[in-house]
């Protein structure tokens, strides 16, 4: 039912965006203009910086949000990259129906761990000072996630062993650029402390490595996140790519659609 | 219904993909080591590039298909921003929902005329051998989308006047990197010989250059459009970010619902 | 870019709908409260055909909208099933969310072929007159299809022979319903005239029967494929009901993966 | 990354499906025949507790599942219906792209609430017995709510006073049907309390009695949420309808996109 206000007199509320705007000849984005100051000299990750923050990055920034964004671009066959083959099979004329529909499988389980590394980082640094005791502060954390029998964010990968490739070298260039800060200290802090608590190295994973370093560049745990819908968003295309070359969504109907039912069949057939 | 085979001895045809695979220490995409070749050394935009190529871009490629990428993350108010932040509203725990949304909405009438022109150049030129004769294609085409009473795919705009400044930028930085090749001159010829028989200029947008430049990139018409994708998902988490700190769509609701029935309720109440 | 006008004096062009609206205790939907006429009198299929129409079904619509909505609920293990699935595994909190990539891929290959039924009978009798030529307008629509190289639309299907046993089932309910009316026949006499020309039995298929009795109805082609996107919506929660119980995707990922990259492992590790 | 498994020799596990099967000339769905017990005979709310149950319903029960599709069919101008609608208007090719835009919005802020209702009626009485005492339990649940300053799920709404009409409709209708029964109870019961501890009434909304009336019907809160999802892709089929006859979109981005930028625009052009 639609939100009808109960009077006609409702004054209306402002509306405001503040992103950009454009004219006959110009178009301006976060107060810079789009020809002259991006186009031709920034790259898609210093504009995904700027959308998270508002403004470009810095040298630093920019290796950091790129080499991020490229950490999670491609992750092979995976089932974000099967739903979008599956949905290209259906509905080849719409890309952007196949793209959307691998990006919706990017939730709680896969990428959005982004945001659980985030957030406890974030709320757990908020009101620490100038000077945390990150041991303390990682005690804590990892007694509430165990007491809510919680998955610790980050942590956890059903291959990489004894670490996540991909979380090490971005703790490699979080040092190399100067960025290693709270949030990185922090979270390695919470590493060090399963582990002793668990009695086993846990595998802190990239999801968890990329919380930290985006909390080390102001971007909120509420939309960081966002990171990796960016570069899957990239990465999907490559797979529509293949599967029209070279299709299996087809041959994965046959095969599931065969296998799965094979019982049932003989039982009611 | 399951595409059951219909013999239990169906042979298995095989599944394959060359993107990319892992192991316990090792990440491999297109043959290139993530950690080592492109983390910290590529952006986003050149993964884009290698997505849609299966190689790393050269310098200049990799001007360009950041250009074009850049110049398709924000374009302000959009319908599609709209659905984002609509769906946002109602489903704020779900931020890949809500980008799925606003990229559902790029489809013919708006980034989808990449596709279409992108498409027009690549079959124009398909046969065309080695010395085009640009002038004779653009007639050609220009007359086969009259007849058919179809739009020129990558004409016309909304508010730019006399030329999209994006479209000019691009044509600019092609020129500049040695990529103003046989697709960007057939273009340049189609808009010339439209201004021609329409008796006035038709604005050549951005969608239009980018179909030519991702033409000359090698990029098949076939997902052209996924250079749109990639950019608007940047894009669109922007919006996410700026309705949760300045939120528009509980005001849109209320006023569209409340004018949209105020004849219907005039008459029935 | 936003469409800004060009002028502030712009006039407000008006918007409205004339579905429904409510107040403090009242509900109407096209004319008719829903407290009152719907709730506890009409069912699911009913309100579809209110959608489709603007008003209630009589007795024989309601059976044929029901039985065409039925009909397309439920299809076992179809691309689109998987695709929930695969989604639903990534994004357990976003029932919605599976559901969307589901449809998303109910295109131009599935259940689109609605609408190509439906067009194509809806254009061909549009300006036929009272007394159609059957047989010479389905002379006519072979002949435009093969010339074009196009598949005849409602034809086809991968495994019932020699008939799609939901487009019987439909015949019959249309003719002891008394619709099965000018569409019908030119479908079938399409049928007939196409069996001729290609010289075999052409399976006649759900969505194609579908096409003709949707045009019965008075239902659009433009939004005739709503039918099937309204019916699947029903069966995906069913295959999301049954991944929660018994889950296939985690097992579909590591055989899909495992498999699709051995090659190249192999060549690269 | 895709989960390759480490070992070559890993065993495969079982997939398997026993929602339905096909062959050449029959269709099996949930043990019953689609053409000769569901064609013809089961109406679209039928199916639909087909698939929530994996069984046909009773008289009483088809009464009230239908009753609970058709209370969420259609609300006119929502957030969920403007994302369709503004969908559709850049993608009029992809219909199924619209209805999942839509959809995308129902979560946890609006439709998703039928899960909170329903996940807190279950859970509270999953150990309660045969003789649930009902003030005591809604005390307990009050409090719970109260403690974590979480809104009690199922109450509250912008325009209905002092009771939500769908909700009292559905109320009667379960109390005909003798489908009133312990999770009916609590949700009364529950509705008393928090009138007394807030010193005042809340609106018991539609979502919260679908939630009871859900439970009382056997369908768990895990997919309760789908009754929302099936009816609303009904619903926003009309939504596109209308969009095509009588669009309001192109206005609504024009309108906003002016008011919005308008303060941004006049601090820099």
């Amino acid at each position: 039912m639609s939100k009808n206000s109960t009077s006609p007199t409702r004054p209306q509320k402002p509306m405001e965006s503040r992103i950009g705007w454009s004219n006959e000849h110009d178009i301006r984005i976060y107060g810079l203009n789009l020809m002259q100051d991006l186009m031709g000299k920034q790259d898609l990750g210093a504009m995904a910086f700027l959308e998270l923050t508002s403004r470009l990055p810095t040298p630093s920034e920019s290796v950091l949000v790129n080499a991020m964004l490229v950490a999670l671009v491609e992750h092979g066959i995976t089932p974000s990259a099967l739903a979008t083959r599956m949905t290209y099979y259906g509905a080849p004329e719409s890309l952007q129906g196949a793209v959307a529909a691998g990006l919706l499988g990017l939730g709680n389980v896969f990428v959005g761990t982004i945001e659980g590394s985030a957030k406890m980082l974030q709320e757990s640094l908020a009101d620490a000072g100038d000077t945390p005791d990150f041991a303390a502060l990682a005690t804590e954390l990892v007694n509430k996630f165990r007491a809510a029998k919680q998955i610790l964010p980050g942590f956890g990968h059903p291959i990489h062993r004894p670490d996540d490739p991909r979380a090490l070298r971005l703790l490699e260039l979080a040092r190399e650029q100067g960025h290693a800060g709270k949030y990185v200290q922090l979270l390695l802090a919470v590493s060090a402390e399963a582990d002793r608590q668990f009695g086993k190295h846990l595998v802190l994973n990239v999801t968890g490595m990329i919380g930290a370093i985006a909390s080390e560049l102001d971007i909120s745990w509420r939309y960081a996140r966002g990171l990796g819908i960016m570069a899957r968003a990239v990465g999907l295309i490559g797979h529509i790519r293949e599967e029209l070359e070279r299709p299996i969504a087809p041959e994965i109907w046959v095969r599931v659609g065969d296998e799965a039912v094979q019982k049932l069949r003989a039982d009611e057939e």
